[in-house]
């Protein structure tokens, strides 16, 4: 089910500059019932995503209330909030007066092999490179072809996810979640300040580790860690079993973020 | 007027990939009554991007008609083509069986002074970056976060646009045309295959000045220029008056492609 502006409909104006420009946000929850573990830090990252585009900002308690209203039903549902500038005449300028869009639409969860969480994913090396944008890094907007293209290099199923890298060689994150490093004993989870998506998942487990470094991270250093692990607030703590031909076996540190995700509230499968 | 996938109407799926991720590309193009003078142009680039994301292209023949049909009793329009890969389940990955959505929308000519075409626009420089990103440069897709950005710094009328540069200093364009400098007696125009969009009229101009350099132009160098003038397929060729506080007099270079422009058929001011 899909509210548009509190509607029940499932289209949008042909005018929305979220279609014209990619000029919005959104943010991919995980609920559990009638329940969303980390719903506090979506809200905080799209409220700064809104600052950041200077798009107004949405009624929290509203979105909350839609939320509920679209996954009625579901047990197990997947969240999709975007937020637009809205509809708007031809050209960049943001109009003066816009009107946010606010779309909330709920999907079934997708079928996920319990052994994954057990035996970790196997990953391949993206060929398409990260560009280096400051101004836009960390928060979720709508601009997204590069993630299309990198998701594009495979269809492979036994592969179930991408690193890619910036233009300098440094792993930033997966296609679609972020990745943490154990090496030398320490996590290492790349910075995302000029290119990459701060992930909500990606927060609470820097919480949960005060001690995991932040940091560039090149790839030869990272295909050397004795543990790599990807985090996504719809996919939880996913162990990474390969990347390309080099194996690796989940490890403490991954078993322990798992431990938590448990704890959180998710119905993680058991590790 | 607009037609979606040739039916009359101004909405789209909210489940559009065009929204979810800018998934698709766009072409801006002035009509004027029933002929596009650029109109073969902006197919080529139309379906090289087509090509460079993996998108069905569109039939040609019916876009051209729905052209038609949608700047019925509109003198002068400007046509806008959205094409995005379709509507998709959640997630990067694009769907095996895609099939694109159409959007063939009219509007209106902006109105323009007609002296802006004798005496110049005045530009402000950007302080907002274009990040370099090969795989995308060129084409005319729809992430276009950086130039709503570029655009949303100012808001005074009396500057028409603004100069964007890349994060080495090299000026790119303006934040909807793109841009050349007569320097030493040559025209010279910034290179797009790592930022930036390779414009249609940027193309015909090109093509009419084949001594034209295509190459990195240094901000302090552009500045330095005897004359400047932006490109755009809607707006025609543009004298630059003044770039922040430096001034230029429109020259004969910027004079003779107006010229060109009058005899491509558009019904561009005197110069």
């Amino acid at each position: 089910m899909m509210l548009v502006n509190g509607q029940p409909q499932d289209s949008i104006s042909a005018l929305d500059r979220g279609l014209a420009y990619g000029d919005g946000l959104f943010e991919t929850i995980r609920l559990v019932g009638a329940h969303a573990p980390l719903w506090g830090r979506h809200v905080q990252r799209l409220l700064a995503g809104c600052k950041r585009l200077r798009i107004p900002a949405p009624d929290i308690q509203q979105l909350w209330q839609e939320a509920l209203q679209v996954s009625k039903g579901l047990p197990d549902a997947v969240l999709r909030i975007t937020v637009t500038r809205g509809a708007g005449e031809r050209g960049y300028a943001p109009p003066a007066d816009s009107a946010a869009t606010r779309i909330v639409a709920a999907f079934p969860l997708p079928d996920t092999a319990v052994d994954i969480y057990r035996e970790g994913i196997r990953v391949r090396l993206c060929a398409t490179l990260l560009a280096d944008q400051p101004a836009l890094a960390g928060i979720k907007h709508l601009n997204r072809l590069e993630q299309v293209l990198a998701r594009a290099e495979w269809n492979d199923p036994r592969i179930a996810e991408g690193l890619v890298c910036d233009q300098r060689g440094h792993v930033i994150s997966a296609t679609a979640a972020n990745l943490f490093a154990v090496i030398d004993g320490t996590a290492v989870t790349p910075s995302v300040d000029r290119c990459g998506v701060a992930g909500v998942a990606r927060a609470t487990v820097l919480e949960a580790m005060p001690a995991c470094q932040v940091r560039e991270l090149p790839l030869a250093e990272c295909l050397g860690a004795s543990e790599i692990f990807l985090s996504s607030s719809v996919r939880g703590i996913l162990p990474v079993q390969a990347v390309g031909d080099t194996v690796y076996a989940p490890g403490p540190v991954t078993r322990a973020m798992q431990a938590l995700w448990r704890d959180l509230g998710f119905p993680m499968e058991l590790a």
